[in-house]
């Protein structure tokens, strides 16, 4: 089927409904805009019932509604979850915007609008994909549930539950994420794995007050000596961590994984010049890349003691404080890796220190695809056909705590393809999409659906 | 001379014009209470003269005016500087005072007072000694100038240049400080030593911004690991500085010296309890007193860089800062010490820092008198003969630039002879001075002139 030129065919149908969809106001940040996340979701319930999307449902999950609905009419064939979401960052700073965020403006093959990269092109790539093949072939090559939400934006709180609520209803083979990217214009990509994450605060006394350094100078312990003398025993100066056990449960990257990375153009002149920096500092044996996706982190975020004012003051520090976020790899677990730092910090507590140490709320697990994964080949082998370029198998070294929550609700991996770019200012002013991705996405769509049937 | 009975004739007279000099408002550091201390200065100047002191001035120094006199008629013996100020700390919080700061009150054998023990007593115990010994013998054993300032409490700041303009005015053999405290109220002492000070500002950069430990993490410097690992390099566990040449010019205690704070009584438990720390913490080797008096020290006093809010911002921070000071002992030149840091910084500072060093305009010199100079040992015996104990011969760890600045200017040494306890309150809500102190000193300024005699 020549699923280009049957798109094509739509172009002006589906770049209005891109406008119509921008123009909603689903901004889940703001408690003012619940309304018009909702509208969005009913929109999109009412755009995949029109698509032929059966048992479609807007479902109330905390503040926001998620949406559902399926084609199960593949017997034999594998059923494939489509995740996406239909909220949007706020617009501010409004100044800033050249047309207003929520009334989409086209000009020289962009679309610009709040949303527009981030993620409501790429909900309604799959859907129109899901659309045109049931009205080309009068089905589909696989099972396909959908399950799109109304607050990733801020941060997925209630999807975990609702999943876990829900095993049987969104029980599937492979989760395909529409919220992905490119790597660049002509080069597509695989996400291969996200990082874990913990991370806790260090809190530590060493007297009741203050001390004045002419009094006490030399006799006493000082809180920030104490702290940084700890710190300092946390990682070597390149970066390698230092607590015992921390690198126990990290998987080695295989060879293949490292010669996929060294595929990924590096301009290190480039790199260190768009952030300002004078040396590339990491852990001794890894590239960038590597150091960037595929190790384990612990970064101090914050620290801080005594006096911060003008001027001099003449004081002993009586407290003073660190914060420590880790990102993981497979197959780390944030509570053991937690365990081993406080044990390391509770080690090599430095003399007169009273210490307390407070986990941080937030924590996720890792999560890593096998590259040899069936659903990995397929998206790789399709996004090589309509790109016509191999894709590159990247990872990420943020966090992105669906996947993993998929994985172990549903016991299925996810793979992400989208097409967005990182240039295209998701989160801030004037963002946009590029129309020619929007177009060449519906084919990779299809043509994604169709392989997965030989999953 | 039965000193001790003369002057008790007099106590009800000194304590009139102790509560006459306490009752003007000398805050030196309130622009609007200029004319105040000007009035204390005349005041002490007018009293000056009908003790009998000669070529009495009330001489402008930058805001505050300081007084001189002078009683020179003893050829052939030593010229005696007696160093005071009467200007005083502000009072307030005025509501945590039992009584008004400037509204003096006698209770159980103390005058309350803002400037009771710090140090208009001291002031006029000096003026008192002098005027009874000219009118019991019409002489003076050894020829005595006074110079009192408005300004101690605000730094001194005028002080110095006065002094270096006023060489020969301000000539002598000897200043005797009437700044200075008891040990404890049946125990005198000598302050043998101050310390210097010096310290700087370290900024170090790693990238143009804070970035994404989700994106950046592991690859790329850190300010607040790179400034950790700077600074975790200028001392030892036990606060031991390991800068080069840092203790180069560091003069060694002498063993008499070590024995004379041998025998000032610690109560480790008590020192410990009464600032809240779990553990002495210092250069091994050397006592508390030691520590806390004759050793340089180099301390952290703020440090600070990223993110210091609630919960967990997963930043890499671009920035860190660190500020220092440290307390020097006699021979260490503050420019010196510097110099031996910075050029530490330089050599230990990591890979990917840019790194600017400010050094605090404010230093000072170390001040040390040699422990068996005529001055300490003719105070020394006179205190002994007064109180009927021996003095401890102790240090100051904080920094007093005054007592460097004579020794530059008149080529003459320091001996602090006052009669504050340190729990008086001076600085604070209800300062007080206790009487029988205030009718002791007289006695000792009097012996003490006596005494000075064969200086």
């Amino acid at each position: 089927m020549d699923w280009k030129s049957i798109f094509a065919a739509n172009r002006e149908s589906y770049l209005q409904e891109f406008v119509e969809l921008l123009s909603i106001l689903s901004v889940s940040t703001d408690e003012s805009k619940v309304g018009d996340v909702l509208a969005a979701g009913n929109w999109v319930a009412t755009r995949l019932k029109k698509a032929g999307i059966e048992n479609v449902e807007v479902i109330p999950t905390g503040p926001h509604s998620c949406v559902y609905g399926d084609y199960l009419h593949a017997p034999g064939k594998p059923t494939i979850l489509i995740y996406g979401h239909f909220d949007v960052q706020p617009p501010e700073p409004l100044e800033l915007w050249d047309s207003p965020a929520f009334e989409p403006v086209v000009k020289d093959g962009k679309i610009y609008a709040r949303g527009a990269t981030d993620m409501k092109g790429n909900l309604l790539i799959a859907v129109h994909a899901v659309e045109e093949m049931l009205r080309q072939t009068g089905s589909l090559p696989v099972n396909v549930k959908f399950i799109f939400e109304g607050q990733e934006e801020i941060g997925s709180r209630d999807l975990g539950p609702f999943v876990a609520a829900n095993h049987e209803k969104l029980s599937c083979d492979l989760i395909v994420s529409a919220d992905g990217l490119q790597w660049a214009a002509d080069r597509p990509c695989l996400w291969m794995a996200t990082k874990g994450m913990c991370g806790l605060q260090i809190d530590i006394e060493t007297a009741d007050m203050d001390l004045h350094s002419g009094l006490y100078g030399g006799a006493v312990p000082n809180a920030l000596h104490q702290l940084v003398e700890l710190l300092s025993t946390l990682r070597n100066y390149e970066g390698r961590i230092l607590v015992d056990g921390f690198y126990d449960q990290v998987r080695e990257l295989t060879s293949a994984e490292r010669e996929a990375f060294a595929q990924v153009p590096f301009d290190e002149a480039k790199y260190k010049a768009s952030i300002g920096i004078d040396d590339l500092v990491g852990e001794a044996g890894f590239s960038t890349y590597e150091r960037a996706w595929a190790r384990p982190t612990l970064e101090l975020n914050g620290v801080w003691g005594g006096y911060r004012g003008d001027g001099v003051k003449t004081v002993i520090p009586a407290k003073a404080h660190a914060k420590i976020t880790c990102r993981l790899v497979a197959n780390q677990e944030p509570d053991d890796v937690l365990a081993s730092i406080e044990s390391h910090l509770e080690k090599h507590k430095p003399a007169g220190v009273r210490m307390t140490i407070t986990r941080a709320a937030g924590k996720a697990r890792p999560y890593e695809m096998p590259m040899d994964h069936p659903g990995v080949m397929i998206a790789g082998n399709v996004l090589r056909e309509v790109y016509g370029t191999d894709p590159y198998f990247v990872r990420i070294g943020g966090s992105l705590p669906i996947t993993d929550m998929f994985l172990q609700e549903l016991g299925a991996y996810t793979v992400s393809v989208g097409f967005g770019l990182d240039d295209e200012r998701a989160h801030s002013p004037n963002e946009f999409m590029r129309l020619d991705a929007y177009e060449r996405g519906h084919t990779v769509y299809a043509r994604l659906l169709e392989e997965l049937a030989s999953f």
